[in-house]
């Protein structure tokens, strides 16, 4: 028997049981934080049609198209050069497939292998390719779904995304984003763009990785400050590019750039790196912002950001989580207002682990009508791998189950079934030992997986009408009455739960 | 500007916010009897190696390979035959085409293009393909991480398949699979058999969808028997056919195919049908089927289905919601022991909602160690579109919260924001009204969208301390003191929550 490789693809990852479920508790706790905030699940389509993914026609390289396996190994056969001393049975295969497509062969090996592969291609590409982002998705949803949706929709989005990405690059070809976005019908409140760091401080704080910092700016002050101080509209896109990389190449070399990308004095770079860098509070920046002169554009930007500062803390978020910092940058070609940014403050390394802002208008390739919007996105796959990577989240669990009730007496099976069954009623997760194996093995199995508690009961405790349940994470053991044995284990349950919930 | 059609390619399913969440939270339920019974989750890439998918070589026609766009949009250009009076035009694209890709011409149109597709179609074709179901991935997974792996394996996986079915056919080209196996390294207690109904039992008694039957049976005793009253082993495919449609054509049909298919008599053929058609109780019939006298393969399937009923029953799964059914035949050139097929009592045309079995040999075409398995499958987007056609469920919130609180004097927004954090923090899901809107219009954008509650603080609240909630599923409303608001909000949504519980 021929065996095949048991390989995936590379740049697609896959995970261990137990990494599998830290990411699956990520995603329940963004989830959570999602609807706690009244934001509804939507899932589009892993494929789209060709023109609306192309509808704006940047990405294309990376756009993985869909077609049909068989019809393209057809197509790979008909555009094959013949091996040397193969060239009969490549003949007589031509003539096959010529056949059953119903093609009249003219003996021209080139123009017979032409008309065959027009045919073919036909059949093998599709209309369809996968999507690579959950924006133009969302877009063309609400464009198509608009008479059945209420406004404003606030929708939250957890869905793979591909990218052919180069393999050198070290990026992921398939990852998660979880994407939450409101959009409104004609217009959309600022309050909504407040709502946002609140959900974002919600799910980070909960996911504990650290202390974290939010972000916040507005791109129509960046932009109006800029074209205020002399750098034309055309070098706009590159300046804004040399402010995303200030934190990391520092003031001389973004000065420099920026004279040379311009065309602006020394001295005015300089003062724009000093005012985009600046130390003082939020409260401080704010009343600066306020004070200076600009264009109506700039007020209205000062304005919102204002605004959203005041909601940001009404909702709570405390000052220590979040920051207005002017050199927020990337996505400024998109976002036509706030801007967020969140990054980890003892692993700058990580990068942004959630971007977003506000956009005008989100669906204008599809419809008329104007949406405006405002989201986030967290790119849940990598985010994981890193935190995994940095040790800040740990994959310690093999099983979502924390008790493993074990069978030494394989005639009392039964009994442990009941035990098993009674605890699930009462919501623990566990799993009976079906194997007729002696306990070494069965609680070796156990530690394997970290289930926190075995219970074991043999012909003495069943004497007795009792059950023992060891503690596998630190040790020691309890000895209970059968009929207690739910409640005590919940109450073992709530100590260690401390360390690690049940999984509801 | 160019507006493109906001439209899904055909086949693939999409939901609306409301019919979403109900399938959300049919997979939630899924998802946590999973892991009540100890499974664990993985996940898998969406594209498999095609080597892998194609392993067995079989279902080639509806599998959906993954191509690079833009490579195959040139490729598409060259193979497609020039428009009258654009010849010149597609002379020019194919010389910058093949520039870019660095071929020389012939200036023989047929060999140019022929010498460009070759070269265009190594750069459009991947090595991957979409998975069309989540066994062979589970296959794959196991045989690759074995050494990382603890057995027995118990994994659950809840992803999308990909089929290219017709379109006319009504299927969906796109489905979730919430697949549950278990998988043992060289051996594989049948306890493990027993285990599956109980947990396909709770997971449908709390989808409450009415009455279900769980049917049980074990694929060697059907084999066997038929071998035994002289069904010619190379019948025995065909035979099985026939007999999953006895419960749709009928004794007399099903007794004439049988005649035809397998040359048995046909008092042999009736005596068939008369076997595998009982009435009598599960009990009954096992101490019938231990009674006979067949091989020593029936005599093992037998004692197996007795074993497995037995786990069933000391599981607690009550005697109306299950039953031996000798009838079961699909799957079973896969199957290999224990089989299981469910269905709606009062729905028997929504057909099974759930199938599985045990098998002997996951990985063979992988690995040649041996990794026998009993898993189920439930076809969830499928089964959801059924249920809400059906309306054995029903799709009415388009919100996972349950509160609204509005906004009717702006300037309170801050009051509002702290009513709506103690609120979340509480656990309860809820949204702010942002928008400058009459209450008028805030109830009506409630009741749309389901809110069981409505808080409302204007002048006259706020003066009192106040704050008034409004019950919008029954009417009627209740004024407390807004430091009461979170419990008494609590109390009112545990008396509603007995028809809708709060999504944790």
């Amino acid at each position: 028997m021929i065996t095949i490789r048991p390989e995936t693809p590379g740049g697609f990852p896959e995970f261990l049981p137990a990494e599998q479920m830290a990411l699956d508790d990520a995603k329940n706790i963004i989830k959570r934080w999602f609807e706690r905030f009244g934001f509804a699940p939507i899932e589009t389509p892993a494929v789209e049609l060709k023109d609306v993914l192309t509808a704006k026609g940047s990405l294309d390289k990376q756009i993985y198209s869909v077609s049909r396996l068989q019809a393209e190994r057809n197509l790979e056969a008909v555009l094959a050069k013949p091996k040397k001393g193969e060239e009969k049975e490549a003949k007589e295969r031509l003539s096959t497939l010529a056949e059953e497509l119903k093609i009249e062969l003219s003996g021209d090996d080139d123009a017979d292998r032409l008309a065959l592969a027009r045919v073919l291609m036909g059949r093998t590409s599709t209309d369809m390719a996968l999507h690579f982002d959950l924006t133009v998705p969302l877009a063309r949803y609400v464009a198509g779904h608009q008479g059945n949706l209420t406004f404003p929709l606030r929708r939250y989005q957890m869905q793979k995304v591909w990218r052919g990405e180069r393999q050198q690059s070290g990026r992921f070809r398939e990852f998660y984003q979880c994407d939450i976005d409101v959009i409104g019908r004609g217009s959309l409140d600022p309050m909504f763009d407040a709502e946002i760091p609140s959900i974002i401080y919600q799910i980070f704080s909960e996911m504990q990785i650290g202390r974290f910092l939010i972000r916040i700016s507005n791109a129509k002050i960046l932009e109006e400050y800029l074209l205020g101080v002399g750098v034309p509209a055309a070098s706009l896109s590159e300046a804004r590019s040399i402010i995303d990389e200030l934190e990391k190449v520092g003031t001389a070399r973004t000065v420099a750039a920026l004279v040379s990308a311009s065309g602006i004095p020394a001295e005015t770079a300089e003062d724009v790196v000093a005012f985009l860098r600046n130390d003082v509070s939020t409260t401080a920046l704010i009343e600066r912002l306020q004070g200076m002169s600009g264009s109506d554009r700039f007020a209205a930007g000062v304005a919102e950001l204002s605004r959203v500062i005041d909601g940001v803390r009404m909702l709570g978020v405390p000052e220590d989580y979040f920051k207005v910092d002017l050199t927020i940058a990337r996505g400024l070609d998109y976002y036509t207002g706030t801007v967020y940014e969140t990054t980890l403050v003892d692993h700058p390394g990580i990068g942004s682990i959630c971007s977003g802002g506000r956009y005008d208008d989100l669906a204008s390739y599809f419809t008329d009508e104007k949406f405006p919007g405002v989201g986030i996105s967290i790119g849940l796959t990598r985010l994981i791998s890193r935190l995994l990577s940095a040790k800040l989240i740990e994959a310690k669990k093999s099983t979502p189950a924390t008790v493993l009730v074990t069978a030494i007496d394989r005639s009392r099976m039964g009994d442990y079934l009941k035990m098993a069954t009674s605890l699930r009623r009462s919501g623990i997760n566990c799993e009976v030992y079906f194997d007729n194996d002696p306990l070494g093995k069965q609680l070796r199995y156990a530690n394997r997986k970290g289930f926190f508690f075995a219970v074991i009961a043999g012909e003495r405790e069943f004497a007795q009408n009792s059950v023992q349940v060891k503690t596998l994470t630190v040790g020691g053991s309890h000895t209970y009455q059968i009929g207690d044995l739910v409640e005590n284990v919940r109450y073992l349950h709530t100590l260690i739960g401390k360390e690690d919930p049940p999984r509801r």
